[in-house]
């Protein structure tokens, strides 16, 4: 017999390794604050329901504060020995409070303690993904309404395509993470579910009240089957799931920072705070957060993807596989806080040199949507109008003249229909403010949103 | 020049297999009925906004009625030299109205055109799933309430834990459908929102009627922004992260279904419908669509990669990447579409082994808990109580005798707690129906949940 | 009963959609060609060994040939009622011949007969890749000769690092497709291992000759074991592996091709047969063929994902979820098929921007490191000299100076180490020339790797 | 300027958390080293070639020395202000012998020096795996030799197919875990090349060996193109993925231990040094870290899927992305060993039930395709004779009769081709041990795989 808490039935010994590989306790004593939080509802309630005695449920209760208050000072101890955060706090408390503490797992298994303990974990993190979120929402914002009426082309395939303004571009950003906000939103519902009181899988004979125990850990349902509340992981993929889609907009934003700080771009500069240097070359200032949250993206995705795996065609009810399901999520929690903070810090301090961003709208063909829309509104079919302003964009760059340049009497060889209003059609900040369809680029729309969006954000 | 469309500019001519590989018709035709449902939307804006003169829209109207007739007679013929659907369709409507075809363009891009052809196609389809998923709620809970005491072995780690009900089992997946549902009501909230009138990607300088347009597609929002309305798919990567937490939830359940028809299990046997033979070995009735369910989850969580891959680190607005967006989703939808109908046919033709599901919980030690439960509830903690219940379990499984087969004095000699009273706990059916914690798997609580769950169907 | 060939045991008919979901025909009928393959080799096998009688083989021969006509005629006809493909054929043998066509089954299972085919679908399918790649970097070092003294800036995090050479940038990718060679050359290995009579999983009671059979399909191997035969897969899994990996390539070069050819950059400008325009912006010339291959990668990635989760878990032998691993692999042949010759296109039809590239490293500070290199060759620190030079170019930044029009009094002012002749260090050519370690940019090494690299390519 | 080595041009300060983000030094301090291993042998190289001076080089080594002393003593202190493990230990070298440690990064960079590391860290421990999974094969070996002769049944669909020995379905694993091998052989291949010299990215301007530097370190080549000794990680993505198919299989095998070891079948039985009990149910004895194993197998997956992600699309050469580049890698090769090994203690402490395993054959009609072939050889074509035997097997579960139960009479009347030697063939000892073609599962057989196996091995 070993002297593990479950070991009566076995009679050899394993060597250490293996513990070590079966052990949890290194990253499950991340949940240790929960694992307590929910031992002290749980012993609350049987005490309640008398299923043990309410002096024993006192004693249990005292033993479990004291243990919370040894874990805020950092002197809680754990040992591979132990297995995992639960048997690990089982036996400290034992030390403390003596055999009464084995009366703690009456009615409870670990099956159900894990899925609580994990439960409560990431029901106390969303909001704070959510605040992230919204902070970052509010740089977006702000950094909307300086940039409202900043001109700069627009892009598709990586060419310039029409002019619009640094303020709408970032507005796109609200909208995703607005989005993303959704979802981490929606993840909290299947996430505040209590399984404490499924047991092993299959519920428990004693009396227990599990409502009671949900409403005191702050969760708005209980599970209600047993065999469901111990297997269910469904809370934790979609979080992984909802993570990449935001690493995935973060990348986005991440490629364009890097582009437009680079040397042909120079749009924006970053500050030294979130910019490194090189061992080799003093010359370079590297957007290297933005990088590294473009890189993370892999972990995220990465954790997503392992987590699906493991659930695959898993039976009912608990598998050990499934104590793979927390160091993904612990990591990915890690990455996406900081790197929504990171982003936040990168916009508050970014430098944006409009002048560049306007220079670049002057000689680039991107005005030649206004040229095509001015002859369609002179009722030249768009195809067709398309195909003139074609062949004029052809003619321009084998010239290097910008369609504002030419002499009027060139654009009229290509299409009578063109008369000398047409050049105040070609300026880019014209061909801007002319964009005042419903989330158009114009910059009153663009105000217009950072009002909307403000509102959104105070609704929070 | 070219004859594309789009070729005013370009001076040579491409290879076939180029424009093969270019091409997105293959694929993105099965978008033609959304295609034309769009265009007909917009048409008619067009015409009310004075963009275009009534009759002009009148006449494309007439068309692209006459093309969905062709299109729903199969009479289409799409060609990869058009490209797209988006092109085909519209060399088609020339071919049919002439030039006045090229007015419909106006104030639209395909980018815009693109993203709201997809973003009709999943919503039209959303329904298909919610209403299959309903369908196979309510086979699991029919089959739950016919076998709501149906005694057989809970397991964890694939070993006899507790006994529990057939419709407890059945129920978990009830509620992981029902979870699967919540997500996919989720989806359609980031699905319906229209984004035709963001043209390219700055909104357009026709005055037109984003929301006229939105409420004539049956799209609950629009897009606030030009940019994010082109180059979301968030709404893409939402669906296909369902359907790989479906596909989980539904490989689970495959797993089971495989192993309980197995030789060794015997609980189920699957009708002939739903199994098939072996080409070599007469004998084999194999479970062949759980297995190409359960294989098919690679598929679904492979179309997920594949998105958020695609996605990753693309600067804003549309870059043709996003071509790939399409194919994953539209075979996605085809396979859970189908799976779902699969389960629901498997478990309709079910033949369920009542007997040997009962009898599998007569000599397999999973009244263990009881009698820890037993001790606990005189007083003994539980910890100590596993311990004793530990050594006799060894005991008996050296001895080859189950704890109801154990005389009591040699209980009594375990612990002295143990009375004669004990072996009406040691009972599979009474282990079961003293479970009725919320949640917990006796026959009554079944009961209680399959009204539950018929009502949660019925407000659907 | 129903009329399928394995039906002998099944009482009941299933409807029409279960049969098509179950039905691999669709797809599987790419191996048409391998299946009469391998039956041509085995009945050749069976005759020899007298397993079936000589006269018996030639029947069967003859039809099989006459099979093959009609398929490269494109004249049979497949049906879903016959599910797969070895079904399929074995009817229209069995039409054309009579019921000798049943003693083609003798001594074999469709378990190692579809294991024969897709093994045989890639043996014959790996050349191609080989010769593709084999293409690519014939046209990668042909390029690289002519550039071989293009001065262009290299990056590092998309800042201006060091000059280096465009035919020296190009010669990465030549070494990246060669471990892509050696990659899909070691995955020959694995893939061509004979199954075929290893029957179901157990082998066979018949005379039968695995190895003839091996050798008439051209295989270099059989299988040793009967079990892994029909269930092993590695040779697909490093298939897509090795795509994935190649795909991870050639979205590097994509990337770079999109950028190089934006507006900012203006470093090269693709074919008119390797770009698209605009539906609505006439100006734009899209790398469309670059950003396409850039999103297939997720396709690819998605592939793998898909077969890796597909045999994760998979009990032996055969199950039907590994019918899941031919649609992956078919596609990812057909996407770097393609994708291959895209690039040898692209690169083959390249206008590169020679001055332009030039000119980018005369204003960019790219030649820090020559001078920090200068100080450390008059012994400074290497550390000491990065900092001494950090702080010239903050000066330089600061008064729009490159480091070549400092005046040297300025340079003496930071470092007395420094005389005239550093002037020469800092040009940018003379800092790509002098850089003559193995590896390095140095024009002359550039021509000696583009040497080595011919001699590796004649060798295939 | 910072305090931080490359901060020359950086003026303001950053804070700690986003420092934190940054760094790298909590992971790749890992590669401790291979960091001090690649500075002696580079600082040798200098040296030699007289680009520092002799004593200088002298004193670095002796610097380094006394690092790697400390290292081994733990006694290293690294902090996240000097970021990476490159810093870190430059700062500790400076403090133990001063400004010359300045001189070591002479003709280096750190995007070579993390390239080396981080080759240098796999070729240390690739042998490692490869010594593992050799010790795994020849544990099962050992066991196919001891099981060489125990009769079981062969499945496919999870359905009893052909009878097999236990030692034939062993060596189906030998065979997986040998191309695992060659996997791991071959990545040492892309591992075992030098990437020092290349310095930032373009070659140095110094006189260089890296050919005497790579001989130093064990490499067997040297990168010949400076920009794809930095930015190549193929080696570290080969590496992922040959441990995905590795987990794969062991997946595989895993769930077959969790099945067998069931109730159901209870074929095997795990020792108890790798079983685990239940808190709350005595009698449970898990195969918890086969479990393990198989769940993870996601994240291994994970690992796979993330750097992949990662890499995508990035632009030559290095850029900070690549520094996520380690810890999937590390995490990875911990897993792999850990799990490798675990296999190994489990199968050396297996328990073989071989009477359950012989008996599960006598009564599942696993001996249906001998009466085929037996038929068959009486010249029925197969596919008759597999309806005929289909139809046996039908009347034999109605009836409850096996088909060696059948009277004679019975089976003639289904066949008169059949007479009564049919019931030898019908034993399933006799079916084993008539497969003896090539791979086949016959006793015999067997053995003879067991001697190649094992010269296999010792040639290892």
């Amino acid at each position: 017999m070993t002297d593990k808490l479950w070991g009566g039935r076995f009679t050899a010994k394993a060597e250490e390794w293996v513990d070590e590989f079966g052990a949890s306790i290194n990253f499950d004593q991340k949940m240790a604050y929960e694992d307590l939080e929910g031992s002290l509802a749980h012993v609350k309630m049987l005490g309640h329901q008398h299923i043990i005695e309410p002096e024993e449920a006192q004693q249990i209760t005292i033993g479990l504060k004291s243990l919370q208050d040894d874990l805020g000072a950092g002197k809680l101890k754990f040992t591979v020995a132990n297995e995992d955060i639960h048997l690990n706090l089982e036996a400290l408390l034992t030390e403390k409070i003596g055999p009464v503490a084995g009366k703690l797992h009456t009615a409870r298994s670990r099956n159900d303690q894990v899925a609580t303990d994990f439960h409560l974990w990431l029901k106390h993190r969303l909001p704070n993904v959510l605040d992230a979120l919204k902070n970052l929402q509010i740089e977006v914002v702000n950094l909307a309404e300086q940039q409202a009426d900043t001109i700069m082309p627009g892009y598709t395939h990586m060419q310039h395509a029409q002019p619009i303004t640094y303020g709408h571009y970032l507005l796109a950003y609200f909208e995703m993470f607005e989005r993303d906000y959704e979802r981490f939103e929606f993840n909290q519902k299947h996430t505040n579910i209590s399984p404490l009181g499924a047991a092993a899988l299959a519920g428990t004979t004693f009396p227990i009240d599990r409502e009671m125990v949900a409403e005191e850990l702050g969760f708005e349902q209980v599970y209600h089957n047993s065999l469901d509340a111990v297997s269910d992981r469904d809370f934790a993929v979609e979080f992984l799931s909802d993570a990449s889609i935001l690493m995935m907009h973060l990348s986005r934003m991440a490629e364009e920072l890097i582009l437009w700080g680079s040397y042909e771009f120079n749009y924006i500069e970053l500050s030294d705070d979130f910019s490194t240097g090189s061992s080799i070359m003093p010359q370079k200032k590297n957007a290297d957060f933005a990088e590294l949250v473009r890189g993370k993206t892999g972990r995220v995705y990465g954790g997503l993807m392992g987590l699906l795996t493991t659930m695959k065609a898993l039976p009912l009810a608990y598998n050990k596989d499934m104590q793979e399901d927390k160091e993904g999520v612990f990591d990915v929690m890690d990455t996406i806080l900081a790197a929504i903070n990171v982003f936040n810090g990168m916009l508050s301090s970014l430098t944006v040199h409009k002048e560049q961003l306007n220079h670049a709208t002057q000689n680039d063909f991107s005005n030649a949507t206004e040229l095509a829309d001015y002859l369609a509104t002179k009722g030249i079919p768009f195809r067709q109008a398309h195909a003139i302003v074609g062949e004029l964009v052809l003619k321009g760059i084998q010239t290097h003249t910008s369609l504002q340049d030419m002499p009027l009497a060139d654009l009229q060889k290509a299409s009578d229909k063109i008369e000398a209003d047409v050049f105040e059609d070609l300026k880019s900040d014209v061909a801007v403010n002319r964009r005042t369809s419903l989330g158009g680029t114009a910059v009153e729309n663009v105000k217009k949103e950072v009002q909307r969006a403000k509102q959104i954000i105070e609704q929070k």
